[in-house]
């Protein structure tokens, strides 16, 4: 009997045909998302009764668009986050869920550096006002010279951290489990991190613990002339806050990719001290063929009944539970 | 006697009184430019006439502003570039040059990374999209997984590189002088670079040897998925190739912060494939409070009759007196 994947993931296999290719050697028969965009839960409703495998973007799987899938085995999340998937109610069905959590971590960790040297330097503002015929040079400073707090130092803040320090950046850190790491930097507290740093980053999954973690209150502590950098996931910021926080120039700026509703559409998209990008984290070509590639690998693997080395590790069944795998320092 | 010095370069002392203090100190009495921006040749005629010492931008100091300079003694360029003096006309007149080589070169290494990771991510083309509503996720390359080719490895030239190979990129480089570097490069003829390179980031100064050295043919054997990166001077590429190649996507892009004429206004500012800043190579807060310290330091040395240890060197001059200083490599 075939099995039917349904490929939500955009864009899919449009570098190169080899994660079709797996899929056809292995049987997989598929079907490519057919709006193009992320779909909506209830789009995801309509498609999802056909399909055993999901190989998913960040569509939200919901109790309800898995109540609506009863072939459902095997769900496949081309990407790191979870947030977008009710694990418990796929664990209550026996779905098993795999993520690649490795391959996007070197083209998240290079899109946020480039999003702080634009900060930084007002690249994003002088191009702008250069296209419409205003020269305006703009004074800057150099990471070389400054302060970074990265918050939350897994696959991708590490990677970060190493890019920094080559610049010369001094660096402040801060996570649930600090983790070894080559370079010289110093684990301190968030709050402190918000007070001193000149930019701050976030690399940590979305969970109930993570959820705003940067708010108003947090906003307030930051510099004026700080900036605030979010390529992790939308809704650890609290979007409201922070686009208040822009307009009244209460920090100098924020680089943002991703968004709680995305596409977005905001106020943050109306700010010039808003550096803008479209969930993008992942989207170089090398890692995303990777991404497509892993999660092919992880279906194909669960079809043929092989072990799948990418499920999602009990931690994160656990954090959903409502146990939190640790507790947030001070 | 009083000495009487024109501060010409913009901005200046804006970050900290210090370069004032020295002056004040030194008994050097100055005028800061009264029209705030890169002044014009007539403007610098109507200036300079009763002035010792003119502490320099990028302004045009040519034989005609030199001899209506009856007392001007030294020029002091805050900065690196001599392409706006005319070196043989001071030296006739045995005004003394100095300029501050060093103090620039961290802040023009960072915006040459960071122009080169929003061109590969398309960040300013993703910003000025979501800034009108149009939500686009722009696929891209990863520094570390591309050639980026470095013409000219001089102060510059020589950071780019080594930041370049801390994101992992793969380097060719190209110098009149090739000189030790730490990291694994190849060196490598101009046209080899043009042909093979992902990034083209060009690093000399503005000679008689270097005008135009990126023109069409260059442009044309450049790959189509391939970047210029031009923060070193404007003359050293043909604006007119360079806005044709990027209106027909001959090439992908470029990022340009230095131009023939400035304030610019020309053909690449329309096109959205043109990444461009102004000028603001050096704007960082930490450079430019360096060079503008350096600078005023070489002007009070000079009259106070010490050694000028950062005298513009004889090769410059050699260079405009019809003698290269040394050969193109192939």
């Amino acid at each position: 009997m075939m099995t039917d994947a349904l490929i939500t993931t955009v864009p899919f296999g449009q570098l190169n045909r080899e994660p079709f290719d797996l899929m056809e050697q292995a049987g997989l028969r598929y079907v490519v998302n057919p709006i193009g965009r992320r779909l909506t839960e209830n789009e995801l409703i309509r498609l999802i009764p056909d399909f055993d495998v999901l190989i998913a973007g960040t569509e939200p799987i919901t109790a309800r668009v898995i109540a609506a899938a009863p072939r459902l085995r095997f769900i496949s999340r081309v990407g790191i986050g979870l947030d977008s998937v009710d694990l418990l109610a796929a664990r209550a069905r026996q779905i098993g869920v795999a993520y690649t959590p490795d391959a996007p971590s070197p083209a998240v960790a290079e899109l946020t550096v480039g999003l702080m040297l634009s900060l930084l330097r007002g690249v994003h503002t002088a191009n702008a006002l250069a296209h419409v015929g205003d020269w305006r040079r703009v004074m800057g400073r150099r990471l070389g010279e400054i302060t970074v707090g990265v918050v939350g130092v897994g696959r991708v803040g590490s990677r970060v951290i190493r890019l920094a320090h080559a610049f010369g950046a001094r660096i402040l850190a801060n996570d649930v489990a600090p983790r070894e790491v080559d370079e010289p930097i110093e684990w301190t507290s968030k709050e402190r991190i918000f007070r001193e740093a000149e930019i701050v980053t976030l690399h940590v999954p979305l969970t109930p613990l993570t959820r705003h973690i940067v708010g108003a209150a947090e906003l307030e502590m930051m510099r004026p002339t700080a900036f605030l950098v979010n390529t992790a996931r939308g809704g650890i910021v609290d979007e409201t806050a922070l686009a208040a926080a822009l307009r009244t120039q209460r920090i100098a700026g924020a680089g943002v990719d991703v968004f709680c509703h995305e596409p977005y559409t905001g106020e943050l998209a109306g700010l010039d001290n808003c550096l803008i990008t479209c969930h993008m984290g992942s989207m170089s070509e090398d890692c995303r063929f990777q991404m497509e590639c892993e999660a092919v690998g992880n279906a194909v693997r669960f079809v043929r009944g092989q072990p799948v080395s990418q499920l999602v590790p009990e931690s994160e069944y656990l954090l959903r539970s409502g146990t939190p795998a640790s507790q947030a320092p001070p």
